[in-house]
């Protein structure tokens, strides 16, 4: 194997390394690529509109991990070249005010994309709050009108895990179609919208869960295997057709006897890269993908405010 | 087999038959006991509210086969007690004029569902005049906020062709959860929604297609096999796992040597009947169902727009 097979120029730059037997798929050195190419879109679109895109990322409570998300995404976003602005609310938050918030961010010419950070505290309603935002702004993908738009066959907005995984099989097995697609979790953040993704780009596609009999079974039938359960080291290297691509969306933290952390994923990573094909690490595969995938929306979203395009 | 192992009211009534080895699906009966059910709802609602659900059907050509279609539809919404309104367009009708007429009927409050007949001849954009229907009017849920309610597990309204498989299902097989579903045709009209009706009720589920590599084989692992190609014939004894249940939404008209036409569907009939645990014939098997689940939608539309209340 000798790297990924697409002329995307997002794999141009240094090559993939090999581990074990696999491939392994380069998904940091992949994001900070797309990120520089968004950065130079973000300068162009300045010069084209006198406009810098601007993403408004809102978090409510003070759940440790969700600052962390936020902390990162503002910072990713700023360093894109792109405006960020940030509103944390305290947890007290009743949902007239939240709601309120995101109607003028709505509003606010400056706001391209709007991000609610998930899980929302108390009785705050995730559905209304992300259904709230102005489809052409939700760059999360995940309200009503961006999900219909994926299921139809649309342009819109894609969520950004399943986008990030689409762009790294894209790049590193090149056509996807007729092959044989097992997703892992049917969950509406990861699961079903890859899914509906790999559907898109003319896989035959298998969509597993928590009530699949057999899931192992029908994972070895994959060409693509596609894990998003979050139950660590779920699966082994008997669920791996051997040459298979896999791609691992589960981070769990672990705690390691000498009282360090460590970060794993769905994938016991160390059985299946004797196996697989090509197959992203934890971290370093999926993760870094995301937030590269919410600056390429949040472009996209300024796009088609500022110039009325559809990217199709 | 003794008949259909659910306790929904709607499979009360006569037995299906058994021919050959399978249980046949008597979506003709099915059918028209859930359109009695709906003509007692219809005249309950009334009571309640003074107010009789109304569908309008609109027509734009002189395409023979549509003109059938929406005759029946008229046909069947007025015996079920609701007002029906028809509105048969010259071929010639504009964008403009049709997105004008929708407009009408989305403001009047006599109206509490609207279809347009599909295809739609000449330059008018299906996707366009589709979306312009109010969500709430959309019987045929083939809208972009009901595909993506759809597709996040949210109440909506569910296209009738699939939603009248999945009553079949559940009437027939009784609980989904954990069986092998394969569904064999990816439309937006039928496969793509049918597959997340599917995942909704804890199916694995196989999206397969044009560009599936052993669909028969895929095929033979389904406890629920779904056809929806409108290729006739396609899938024969052999594409069976002995015991499932087939539903075939396939209906293609074929000329006999006597001058005469009959409806065939996408599965070999005399043959799978040998193989399959139940299957629905072609005709009086999924045919039927549209139609009532056109009404059923109607209903529900109404409710919602006058109650106020959401069906889940």
């Amino acid at each position: 194997m000798t790297g990924p097979v697409s002329s995307d120029p997002h794999v141009s730059g240094p090559q993939p390394h090999v581990r074990g037997d696999a491939l392994l798929i380069d998904g940091k050195g992949f994001a900070n690529r797309l990120t520089q190419d968004i950065a130079e879109d973000v300068r162009a679109f300045y010069a084209r509109h006198q406009v810098t895109p601007g993403l408004a990322v809102v978090l409510v409570g003070n759940d440790p991990a969700s600052e962390v998300y936020v902390r990162n995404k503002a910072l990713q976003t700023h360093r894109a070249g792109m405006r960020s602005f940030m509103h944390m609310l305290p947890e007290t938050t009743s949902q007239e005010e939240l709601l309120a918030l995101i109607a003028r961010l709505n509003a606010d010419p400056e706001i391209h994309g709007i991000l609610v950070q998930l899980p929302l505290p108390g009785d705050l309603d995730p559905v209304a709050v992300t259904n709230a935002i102005d489809p052409r702004k939700d760059v999360d993908g995940l309200g009503v009108v961006n999900a219909g738009r994926l299921a139809l066959g649309l342009s819109g907005i894609v969520p950004c895990t399943p986008l990030g995984c689409l762009l790294l099989l894209k790049a590193y097995v090149g056509e996807l179609r007729g092959l044989n697609a097992v997703v892992i979790g049917a969950s509406n953040l990861v699961g079903r919208p890859m899914a509906q993704l790999l559907l898109r780009e003319g896989c035959t596609v298998t969509v597993a869960h928590i009530d699949t009999r057999d899931p192992q079974a029908l994972a070895r039938q994959a060409d693509i295997l596609v894990v998003a359960t979050g139950c660590r080291g779920l699966v082994g290297a008997d669920w791996i057709k051997p040459g298979a691509t896999v791609i691992d969306v589960g981070i769990s933290r672990i705690r390691l006897d000498n009282g360090k952390t460590r970060l794993v994923g769905d994938v016991v990573f160390d059985e299946a890269r004797h196996v697989a094909g090509q197959i992203t690490p934890v971290p370093g595969g999926v993760g870094p993908m995301t937030i590269a995938c919410l600056l390429r929306n949040t472009m996209q979203a300024a796009r088609e405010l500022v110039e009325g395009v559809e990217t199709p």
